[in-house]
């Protein structure tokens, strides 16, 4: 009675960016659709799943949705990291996609039916310097944003994150190379969100991202020189290996925090949870796990005041996002969703529900996930390696980017 | 496009034993049946159903079960409580119930699917003396059970936990007064259980139910004492307001130590499990808040090595262990279920396709829970009250029961 | 010798509001009364007081509180809850009511005699805009009021917590639906007591309340915006089921705080006490368990320089009022009491002798806590359903209210 | 003057076992190789190698080690994990070998010089009962072993890790499933070690690998059992994700304890080196980011006297065993070092100067690691896809192998 999967392939194409999709078969006629797209790694996933994955998903249940997800991280031995992670989340979106599907339902109702009807989102604003950030600030209010992330050149910086200098390289052939100095940073960061304050008043949320790059003292600096303006959140001031770092963070500022873009798993957050050290988890659906993992990770958030932030990048691609807002739309903790619109040709691809209204988000109504992906139009966008940048201090020392 | 809800009945009938029920119907002609049962307090929370929240569902989706049960549970503003969290369990596994007969699916595929086929179970061998009680566990090792509870009579006392003395009282006029005798007890146990191994073997588990009689370190030296005997567990050996009291169980014992039947809420256990201070945890779907909360505490649970054993004496009714037992296919850190047979009236009110096979429990296959609830045979069995027992030390305090 | 119960009423009624009252008669001609009110879910403690717990209390000693206390705590054996608590509260009062009549003897004298004169009060003065609001408070001062609750209608949202917006809906069909925005509220609540020590000078004592709404995080930034401005205390700014959560607030901000209007035990509030996160708490007699009880939480306090601000909403009965001054009389710790003026109506079937004088709150001297209960009047204001009010963001989520 | 490095290639070959070989070469002539192989993931690292790394690496100065290995591991923005880790170590290992031959030098003296002349190894002896196992020992002994690992079948188990049952599968094709009973395996093991120091002595050095299946609680009882036989260690009782956990572990036992040989960085084992939880570690090279890295590990070690137990099954290839003995040459805190013969088709691909003597390993003086690759002979052994097993529990439940 049960039904089985017949086919599970992977199909990496580059429709403006490069993306990784699973699209798992069933005997009964149904298809789910999952997003494993890990930015600048891609192949490694894809084989991650074509060589050594998929052909373990024949013939089983899909609707075994919890036991292929142990199966797959406990059974890998090697757990958890990034590649595992990517490869895992993208077979359990596909099958929770094909679970909705059979019941009959937007995804959304699976998880516990809709908690909201729409979703707060922010976009990006960037400028070389403050007064181009802050037009680019301008441009998206105008365009209905709520929320903006702000991030603006540091006199005597060549590339920072978040803003795009010139002559910078090529990202096909190897990581572009930023330069940082964090005695810079921290002077003028303060002026880009006091002007900012200054132009926009005090009700547009202005977020920033300090990107890896500061210890965590430094990160309490930074927090403190920010608290007059108010921000939504300061995400990833320091790198999170080390959780109980965050400590130091947390003691210092109330400024609130956002972390986790780059996390795998419930590991990588437990402590920075369980001691309310973050106010915003951004772990993604795509990178920790799928929707099985990520629900899990939410709802220990939702213990202790810690809402869903979810990363947004247009290297999700829109499977993701799709699977993102059916979360957002239930999850109890919700805070906000990234927001970075697709490349046009992507659309060519991928199909989807999803669309964007005044500052929000909202999730289709179709059943499964609502995302859709055309195998004959990615044959027309070949894969084309390319790679994230890197960053080093004006010394040539290596650091976060 | 949406179903609402349009009548939902508290009924009280008493097929052997008192039992609670909720009975909600949707427009689209679904019904979904839930438990409420909270034993010797029942009409407390008929009226709390009734008079005050059952009229706040009418109109109402009955897909939207999480924003129904934050509405309960931060609405009620008074938070919280066994009244509180068995009137909301009633109503959440009700509506799990509709959805998963409205996606035509067995309750344990929403959850994630099987991840195992069937339950094991424990069931109750006590006995007036240890040699009574050994008689009993060895009918039920032959009814096929692999893990039994024991508890036997202690010499001197009349009536203890588990253990019915003669003459005991009217629990229908009154709480039937026990006596207690920690000294007493904490000799004699060590001999039940020596007396069990030698006559039963190493293989047989054997569980035990200290009843929250035992200060922590009382239960430290009860569990040392026991640690020969590899008992499956010890349940209950303190009350449990004070989570942090069980840190001295813990650092004296590696007893195993099972917890929260009487538990609410997913706040009477967090030190409990994120200190990993016992190793099963008994909160039921029925007294705390159903399985839309329950599903909580078990993911807190699991990240912390602790295992399910949930409540299941017989004053859970029907519905409640066909619920228990979809949750029990899925949750992946599944420990045990505890099982007494319902009185045979309860055959004539409920039906379930759920059932006993070889020290197992296996859940159905039907759409929803399984459990349905015949309203006219109900009304043959109208409610009498009953108190449950209390306890007294032999010098007449009052002690917990 | 002894004295015995030989009568235990529980009547409903609703002068103005809604109130649930417990007559205790004994055979030697006492009468205590208990207030046993759980604002919209009264009918659900009435239900446990009289199909439950009031046939026990028949044909006991009315002197022996403590044994009575821990037969119905311990003897539930589902502990603790509002519904429980109240219930349980209801029956203590009225003990002691009838042991301090026995006595002859205002209730005070029972419970140490009295420590202080007079209790000083804080009451409330709320306005739509900071205009409205601080008008309110002047009026109040003039009333004599030397402490004052001051809360305002934040800018775009239409109703929140103790600012009744316009056309808000039937609280008799169904809670009304309040919205928030927690950053408009960060924004101007700091407005809002800037401009209060600025018209009313240093000397007022200003309190807030910001009902449950906050995160930790939020509650911190809260905390120090408002230091300069010296309130008497910050209430309840975040949801209380994680005590530990409260460390975070404590860390970041001197503001004092206080919690507690939701508490039913002691166990709610012991890390809170004992880790010094608080300054004054708010646990009530009517649903913390009773005189019996809250005389060990405000022990418990004292341990911890905590101080007592007891909850004093007009929810709760005339008799709460009365038991809250005797306690207030005596217990060393006292920090201060809310008083909100009960209905007119209420004057009608509540007589008591406990007054207002000069910003304080004055007991009587009458035997017993001094508050009666006229049956036949209740009987002319019968019982009308009403809600509480329940809280959504502005997304549509539910949020705590 | 400086080298640089003209070509990065990636082999997969498999003489009797997989392997996953990295060769760089310099402009300068000079060969590194390095091991990247993740057993049963095996093309996904070959994947990240080939596909995205190596071809960065092209150009660059082949003595810069520090700087490529920050490059790899922070420019790949995400972080740690198998896949990663592994093919970082690949490159890393390659790199020290060139950076040894250009010195002219046996690894071990860049790394700061012999610190010992041999290694104390420990191997395998498996059997389906106690007395197979024993014999196993008996060999091992006999071929001058001073440390053994002991595991024994147990009664009731078909095939557990360490013990390979009759008929089990495929592992070609897919996973073999082991099956899994915690409570059976902890009454036999004890059995086990009596039986092991009643036929071999005091001296005989006994360890004991859990694989991951136990509790925190349940590793505490095994360990306490254990106790009375001297064990040298008892490795991996429990999952590590969540370090805290073992802190029940070991706040209730002395047995020795070793962990980590799924561990890819020294964030894994931070805590639990820090809060000296463990007393060996067996993070390897291949897994955990080189020489490099690992020198990080076991200097922090070093602080907490926690000493090295490298793991060397023979799924790491001749390359990683010649790079862990030159580190074990070095390193002060040098524990024990994990041997397993290799395939005898691998000395047909790789050539080394390691060997075994007398229950030791000798580390070789030929520059660089002392371990060639032949690319050609590796040409005749194509890979072929081959899975570890997995486990589950007696009742179908995913377990931990």
């Amino acid at each position: 009675m049960s039904d089985r999967i017949i086919a599970a392939r992977v199909v990496v194409c580059s429709p403006g960016r490069n993306y990784v999709t699973l699209i798992i078969e069933t005997a009964s006629g149904l298809t789910g659709i999952g997003d494993a797209t890990l930015n600048g790694r891609e192949l490694a996933v894809a084989s991650y799943l074509a060589d050594h994955v998929a052909p373990l998903l024949i013939g089983r249940d899909p609707a075994q949705i919890e036991d292929i997800w142990q199966y797959l991280y406990r059974g890998a031995y090697w757990r958890r990291g990034p590649v595992t992670m990517t490869a895992i989340a993208g077979i359990d979106v596909a099958l929770w996609d094909i679970k909705a599907k059979a019941a009959g339902m937007p995804l959304y109702q699976l998880l516990g039916g809709a908690s909201r009807e729409r979703m707060l989102c922010y976009t990006h604003a960037d400028g070389a310097d403050i007064a181009e950030a802050l037009d680019a600030v301008a441009a998206k209010r105008e365009h209905g944003f709520r929320a903006v992330r702000v991030q603006a050149g540091v006199p005597g910086l060549n590339r920072i994150y978040g803003v795009h200098g010139d002559g910078a390289g090529d990202s096909y052939a190897r990581p572009i190379e930023g330069d940082w100095d964090t005695s810079a940073y921290l002077r003028h960061t303060p002026k880009l969100f006091e002007a900012a304050r200054e132009r926009f008043g005090p009700e547009l949320h202005l977020l920033h991202d300090a990107h890896h790059r500061l210890t965590p003292n430094e990160a309490a600096q930074l927090g403190r020189s920010l608290e007059p303006y108010r921000l939504f959140w300061v995400e990833d001031p320091v790198t999170a290996e080390a959780q109980e770092g965050w400590r130091r963070v947390r003691s210092q500022t109330t400024v609130p925090l956002a972390v986790g873009e780059v996390f795998n798993s419930i590991w990588d957050a437990q402590l920075l949870i369980t001691e309310r050290l973050v106010d915003y988890l951004r772990a993604t659906i795509v990178h920790a796990g799928g929707i099985t993992h990520v629900r899990r990770i939410a709802d220990l958030c939702a213990l202790y005041s810690v809402r869903t932030g979810f990363h947004g990048a247009n290297d999700l691609s829109p499977v993701t996002m799709g699977a993102a807002l059916h979360f957002g739309r239930w999850v109890p903790n919700f805070g906000i969703q990234e927001y970075a619109a697709h490349p046009a040709q992507a659309e060519e691809v991928f199909g989807w529900d999803w669309s964007y209204a005044g500052g929000h988000l909202l999730s289709g109504e179709a059943a499964g996930h609502g995302v859709t992906f055309d195998e004959q139009a990615a044959a027309r966008f070949p894969y084309r390696r390319q790679y994230l940048d890197v960053n080093r201090l004006t010394d040539g020392t290596m650091w976060d980017w």
